[in-house]
């Protein structure tokens, strides 16, 4: 374990909350996810605990069942990029869909992301799990899950393509000699592949990290071989500090299998602690905030990983109805879990919403007992790192005030950054530009 | 006159230049275009100003002769929202091309930009004049002139659609009572047109200017059309006070033909002034920066006008050569204009090329001169306002410095912002929510 990197952290912001009703809790404003400084505040606050990286989620799609957050939310790049101007050190990583846009455009918005905060800029690569977004978009079909990461494993190359089109010494900007690129290190990508046609060059060049950081977080077979081929770090979600360490193991080995070291893919798990100076008031916090979730926006929740499934229509206290194939072809590996947990554990339908509206996990103690299972599952090769979500936002600043020593204290987790650059902190290597690799190789 | 509005004023912020050479000169940091700080003081400095905005251009496809400015440079998204964060009442106005992008995307990038900037958002509306683009975005083919101005106005239909989503009063946010928003004031779009089928509802709400400002900088018949027709703005540029004011009469009048006020749309000539204590340090300023360009440059940067055609074929001191229909695809308005002028004039290849690489205009010489050219247009109605470009920086700190305080003290120009967002300070209408107001009108 020498040589083991230490503990990483991302912070989730997500406004008025990730959990269905949280927006309901009284610390937090209930514009908070079209407002600037609820934002600025909390991506400070993890600065201030040495974060690596704030995450910004997104979704193509709503209906009126939607949980508040997703109606009227800000949008990742515009979001990120205001947040770079305020911010020295934290990373800024976004989910974009390579189901929906172009990889011109996102390979240049996060390219510019990346110049405008000085090389902390990341890339959630999703494909859009929800069937409507076809309908946001001119289309007529969504595609499958299969096709889905056929063009994302494409769009993938695209851009990594379009962000090397300039070697890093291609600006030479001699104002003496009026030379201010080196035409021979400008290239044109010209892929010409299944599903895009990209000539190139992008009109930006790369920043000091190289390439924006690039995020995972499906976790179905395609999702797993996407994120070891071609991702440096993976966004997951476990229950259990044993189905952390499977999912682990099976990328890191993955990855190996594509010939890349384990080291140069991070997986991050998400947690959603909740802490107290006691046990009881811990638990006290936790029941305050399942609390405000109804039965009938339980339900609705639950509907939205099934393709707005109305799950109104089955008894409530009897077991999880039958669902056949609904669901798989949008967060497959999410309904899959539930499906199957269900099953295992003979929910009703009753608990299996409750339990999805507000999931609780085991991180909810002591700052104490959270340090230790956090060493625990870093110990245990269950996690690189986490991200945090919080419910609300003193369990942010609680995570930083009480939590964060504990792990430094330990050993286990910085004092200050290492680097200005996210791909530093995360202690990832800094990509070869492919045309500067190829001619290093030529001559050499 | 009495009623006639202030002088508005722009700033067009463009890294090391919209000129072929400006990069060159002392003034200007050799990476200003990926320089946030750079951008950030320029931002300030037109905020002090009291500027009513900035304004961000851009392009989708470069070649080894395209500017220096053009190669590498911040995405307007980007930038914008990054300058949100650190300026509190200057407008926010940047280029994004509706030929390669979709509606949901630019309707939502635009809407969290005027959330997060507080309602100071604004859009150039623009089809994108390079063939090349196509080949950046997976296209067989660059749509004619026309097709792309039909593909702008249902584009501008579909998100100005998508931004009346939320009714104003929808989200009700009421805690206690656990109601998030009133679902009666959230509507879907169920747009299906020629060029996009577009559902909805988009998820975000208006801010508190109601629709981003939205721009318009073509000048071609198809560019005033969709001016006059839909555009809050329009960019122009002109070489006297008589193209502008007929320039102004012919879309104002055009606007009054769709039953639009004169006042709900602002003409903004772009002006690049270059200010000297005397007329001869203003003169002198103009020689060095002109003296930057080699005349290779200059044909190169002529090129780019005409879809990169190659000039060094044709001798430099004959008569500008004929070039048929070569550019009317492209820049239409801008090629037509260079093939006039230089018949009219007899002016040689090389005339035209250094004429187009470094602009002059009539906006060179003291502060007074400059002040006195302005009030003229502004009162002869060539313009309610202007765009400035600096070719370099201290030419925008004079602006402010020493043309601005002439204004006010002629009562011509604010002295401090009326508003805090941009159509309050630009004076233009909030514009209503479309299902607020057909609710009005059944229920009145």
């Amino acid at each position: 374990m020498a040589n083991r990197k230490k503990i990483k952290f991302g912070a989730l912001i997500h406004g008025v909350g990730g959990n269905i009703s949280a927006w309901r809790h009284p610390e937090i404003p209930a514009d908070a996810s079209v407002n600037l400084e609820f934002y600025k505040k909390q991506a400070q606050t993890a600065e201030a605990g040495l974060f690596d990286l704030l995450f910004i989620a997104d979704g193509l799609y709503i209906t009126e069942k939607s949980i508040p957050h997703f109606l009227n939310r800000f949008e990742p790049v515009t979001i990120l990029s205001a947040l770079a101007a305020v911010t020295r050190r934290i990373g800024l990583v976004g989910t974009l869909s390579t189901s929906y846009s172009e990889p011109f455009t996102v390979a240049r918005q996060f390219g510019s992301l990346d110049h405008i905060s000085g090389g902390r800029a990341g890339w959630n690569v999703v494909t859009s799990p929800l069937e409507g977004s076809a309908r946001n978009y001119s289309k007529t079909d969504h595609p499958t899950h299969d096709e889905r990461y056929q063009i994302a494993e494409e769009y993938l190359e695209v851009t990594r393509g379009l962000w090397d089109s300039w070697e890093d010494d291609a600006f030479v900007r001699d104002k003496e000699a009026g030379v201010f690129f080196e035409p021979s290190k400008m290239h044109r990508l010209n892929h010409k592949g299944r599903y895009f046609s990209v000539e190139g060059p992008l009109n930006i060049a790369r920043s000091k990290q190289g390439h924006p950081v690039i995020f995972q977080a499906g976790s179905s077979e395609s999702g797993k071989n996407l994120a070891a081929k071609s991702a440096d770090a993976v966004f997951t979600g476990h229950e259990s500090i044993e189905e952390a360490k499977a999912f682990y193991r099976d990328v890191k080995g993955r990855a190996a299998a594509y010939g890349r070291s384990p080291d140069e893919i991070a997986i991050l798990p998400g947690i959603g602690p909740i802490i107290g100076r006691t046990e009881e008031e811990a638990e006290r916090k936790y029941e305050e905030l399942a609390n405000l979730v109804s039965i009938d926006k339980a339900l609705d929740y639950l509907g939205r990983f099934f393709e707005h499934h109305d799950f109104s229509q089955y008894p409530l206290d009897e077991p999880f109805p039958e669902l056949g194939d609904l669901g798989s072809n949008s967060f497959r590996s999410g309904t899959d879990k539930i499906k199957r947990t269900a099953k295992e554990q003979g929910l009703t339908l009753r608990q299996v919403a409750l339990r999805s509206a507000t999931p609780r996990g085991e991180f909810v103690g002591t700052p104490e007992k959270i340090a230790d299972l956090l060493q625990r599952w870093h110990e245990e090769e269950a996690a690189d790192g986490f991200i945090v979500h919080s419910a609300f936002p003193s369990g942010l600043t609680d995570f930083v005030e009480l939590v964060v020593p504990i792990l430094q204290e330990r050993g286990l987790y910085r004092t200050e950054y290492e680097s200005d650059t996210l791909r530093g902190n995360l202690g990832l290597p800094i990509p070869e530009n492919r045309y500067t690799a190829a001619n290093r190789k030529v001559t050499s």
